[in-house]
């Protein structure tokens, strides 16, 4: 059956520790620990690449969304990030970070915003809404995120992402 | 077969009088005539409730997307519009043109910012994605929107807005 799935925010706040380490009872931080939430949801999703991630998203500084990106680049996942020009120099994004590991990213200078937010795992999982990749977004704002594998919306989304990211080629 | 479209913007610029009139060649405007766009696309599924629209946006301020819906309501479809509390007496939102016409508008008050950008077409249709109602983002934005049919992915919605719907009643 294809995935279709809806995450609502704010997500509860809890510890996702145990997205990334599969060791029980690892983590001493006072959150809450063992629950699902909307952010170990989209979390999961986003560790599930196993060969790329293109990613689109005009506002990054969730330090969690940005371990998940960073694990995947140190697991030999290609990873594209395309993110808005203006954005890009914001105190606490996490863009600075991911071009430091070596994670290839443009900026999207033709448009007044690149406004988009979605992901793409693997060519085959979209993961889009409204929500931006930031602690703020995530914990306080009410926003949506769709998961989808459904072809018909998953094709269009890998073709844009290819046209923006040629359109940005800096060289 | 269910439906499953994304549209992307900008949108090419061109008239839009097409959608709301069936007159050909009734406009005198200097624009783009006959063009299908991502908004004459937008606006299309938008009219084409028959029963209900409820729509949760945190901005709106486009006035061809406001005229889709005061002709919806001026129709007898139920409206119903969530929206953020701080856009909401920003200039050029829409929203007292749609509460003067008799429509009925909740303020989120609950969250840091209400961001959705969804509509619900008979409860049926889900129109989602980045794109906020307005002139800037149609014109100038990289955005999306995702309409779909989809069951598993309708159905989440239309429970998040009548929580959300509830969950403001100012009564
Ligand atoms: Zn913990
Ligand atoms: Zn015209």
């Amino acid at each position: 059956k294809t995935l279709n799935e809806v995450l609502f925010f704010p997500s509860e706040v809890a510890c996702v520790e145990h997205v990334f380490t599969s060791l029980p009872r690892s983590c001493l931080c006072p959150l809450r620990h063992g629950a699902e939430t909307s952010l170990s949801r989209l979390l999961r999703h986003i560790l599930s690449a196993s060969s790329s991630l293109d990613l689109c998203v005009f506002a990054f500084s969730n330090v969690n969304l940005s371990r998940a990106v960073l694990a995947l680049h140190a697991r030999g996942v290609t990873v594209r990030v395309l993110t808005d020009k203006d954005y890009v120099a914001i105190t606490g994004s996490q863009i600075g970070v991911l071009r430091n590991d070596g994670i290839c990213v443009r900026c999207d200078a033709n448009s007044v915003y690149m406004h988009h937010k979605f992901a793409l795992v693997d060519g085959r999982l979209l993961v889009t809404g409204s929500l931006n990749w930031t602690r703020t977004a995530v914990q306080s704002n009410t926003e949506n995120v769709v998961v989808t594998e459904e072809p018909d919306l998953v094709r269009p989304f890998v073709q844009e992402f290819n046209r923006l990211w040629e359109s940005n080629d800096p060289a």
